[in-house]
């Protein structure tokens, strides 16, 4: 087996060349050599030829680099409705592959993209889930999946901290689109937090979304989401999130039998009851009688590498058979906490999970029909460290 | 003019013997004198008589009370679907009247009051809305309403600290029945965050609510609540509520366009933003740019007196004509929104405002008709300090 993997990158806009100055540079030293790079664009190849130094091959077309026999892994880099159609190609080749964060714009795409991996068991496929690298986030999932303090009464997010400008969103024609992003903030910028909210505290049954397109922002989908969730044994949750709050907030909070967990700002608090309630309250005889309990410090092991570290554990996956940060087939779940949303909020009922995968392609592509691109706008690369 | 108000209570269970042992004891240093209480349960005129020392009638007919000619004024202190005929009562024989929170149980009996009160203009007709006087909830309202940072974008509060045993639900077998309350935690703990969410807000044009009942407690109304509200500006909150949380929160966001504000356990920070977003975005060429800004210490006056701030001003506008903390007349808005919550959870759908009342009244009385009263309840008086 080599010692290192040749990476080929498809798509070098802001995120593909962010990854691209950190392999280039030697900033992560992992065992990944930044081997090729396909763009479409002949404008970013040159910004890559002038800012790259490694030795690199360069390509106009994407599967010419998959059949140039350069690369062992890739990840794709590029708009979200191109997500299965590329991740295929590398496993039908046998190039093992990270797709970037949706999936894809609909669930039907994505089951394709996971049927397609269960034929090829021997390409290792991920998804580029690093928020899960977050100390904070993998202890609350510890915590909560242990049932050490019993059920989950409530979870609430609070995700309203991806404040986006008009320049931002008018920096390129697919942006905020229906045609060319099919969705706003629960497509480009909260595939993250439903991944982490599924990843937590498992799949609801039943959402209902309130979406507001366009409110704080002139572009065409939605920049304003709320949305209410029903589990299976009936607990509920809030998912709040938008673009448009000037100075938002990034608060989780999760209610269980005996403890109650606050994320903020990366910050996780644990406040441990010294009993369930439903025990507590058995023999209790005070009227306004509280459960006892304490806050604790909650010890992390203080790690949080992002990006590094989910091509850190691809890397070990192809080379060593190591485990991912998240399984490609993981992908689908979180889009279907999204699509689930904007079917809620398309047809302005609560819908069941699962629903039905047809509808929800057939109402988006009624948008996709009358999607405007914007008149223009000029593709504007912007350097993302922080943003994501 | 007298220079003492002489004060009747009618009801003296948990609250209104709260206020008598203030007054009895001499706590409370106010213009007020308790000149009688009235009560039908003869348990509690005896616990009375052997706890109060002052010079005080009893009465177990509240009408016997209104007519002595002993007092100048009344407190309405008992279950809230009688708060408006006692407050009628004392309207009609001239005399000043606080009524406890909620005003009532549907608007239309609280209408009735209304319209009855603006008949009799001498009388002082005011709502214990207590938290009205805690600085913290002031100061939000007076920076809100200063326009200074522009208008609402979003608002939402997680009020779900008010935890109750189901030791407490069994200490009447009136509570936390349809029969008896009209309702749980929405009628009985929220009166107080619904009265401020709308002084500090305004009213929502629409409300979609989620409620579960029973879900936490062996009792029949709801005890966990998320409503989703819609502003005429199209603007949204989010307000969600319940006594199941062991261990909850009490934190009230409001975002502007130029400012954030964050109120959680009565700590009020404030994120003022150097320009408002609106006008900032217009020059902005940053693709991920953020108005710029910083969190501002809020000075407010560090006054909390409330129940005993509401008497003190109670007094006031008795006898020198002075300004309530809350007028009656507003006692609507807030139980305005708790029907409207529970007409959309009723009817599973959204709900404007203003809505049908009559059709609110007989979805009430369908619920009231086979409304359980609990088996062997043994009436239990609690200490209500530090519980609203």
């Amino acid at each position: 087996m080599a010692d290192q993997v040749r990476l080929g990158i498809i798509g070098i806009g802001n995120q593909g060349s962010g990854y691209a100055k950190h392999f280039d540079s030697g900033e992560w030293k992992l065992d990944i050599r930044l081997a090729a790079i396909a763009d479409i664009n002949p404008a970013r190849i040159r910004w890559a030829k002038e800012n790259l130094t490694g030795e690199i091959a360069y390509f106009d077309d994407a599967m010419a680099m998959l059949d140039s026999g350069l690369i062992d892994a890739c990840v794709v880099s590029i708009p979200h409705y191109d997500h299965p159609k590329y991740v295929i190609a590398c496993m039908q080749r046998g190039i093992h592959v990270l797709c970037e964060k949706p999936a894809g714009v609909y669930t039907s795409q994505v089951r394709e993209m996971n049927e397609e991996a269960a034929k090829h068991p021997e390409v290792v496929y991920g998804m580029m889930f690093n928020q899960r690298t977050n100390c904070v986030y993998r202890k609350m999932r510890e915590i909560i999946q242990s049932g050490r303090y019993g059920r989950v009464r409530r979870a609430n997010w609070i995700i309203t901290n991806w404040y986006r400008s008009q320049y931002y969103y008018d920096s390129g024609d697919w942006r905020a689109t229906w045609a060319g992003e099919g969705g706003g903030v629960l497509l480009n910028q909260c595939p993250h937090q439903l991944d982490l909210w599924q990843w937590i505290l498992g799949m609801p049954k039943k959402v209902q979304s309130f979406m507001h397109y366009g409110m704080w922002h002139d572009i065409e989908v939605e920049d304003d989401v709320t949305t209410y969730m029903e589990y299976e044994d009936g607990h509920t949750g809030v998912f709040v999130t938008s673009t448009g709050d000037p100075h938002g907030s990034n608060r989780f909070e999760v209610q269980m039998d005996g403890a109650q967990l606050v994320c903020e700002n990366d910050e996780l608090k644990l406040y441990e009851l010294d009993q369930l309630e439903q025990e507590w309250t058995k023999t209790n005889k005070i009227p306004f009688g509280r459960v006892p309990g304490k806050e604790i410090i909650v010890e992390t092991d203080g790690e949080n590498p992002q990006h590094e570290g989910v091509f850190r554990a691809f890397a070990g996956a192809v080379l060593r058979g190591e485990p991912l940060i998240a399984g490609g087939e993981e992908g689908i779940r979180g889009l279907t906490l999204s699509n689930a949303m904007h079917l809620s909020a398309f047809l302005g009922r609560p819908v069941d999970i699962p629903f039905d995968e047809n509808l929800y392609y057939t109402e988006l592509m009624k948008r996709v029909a009358t999607s405007r691109r914007k008149e223009g706008g000029s593709a504007v690369f912007a350097d993302t460290a922080g943003t994501y």
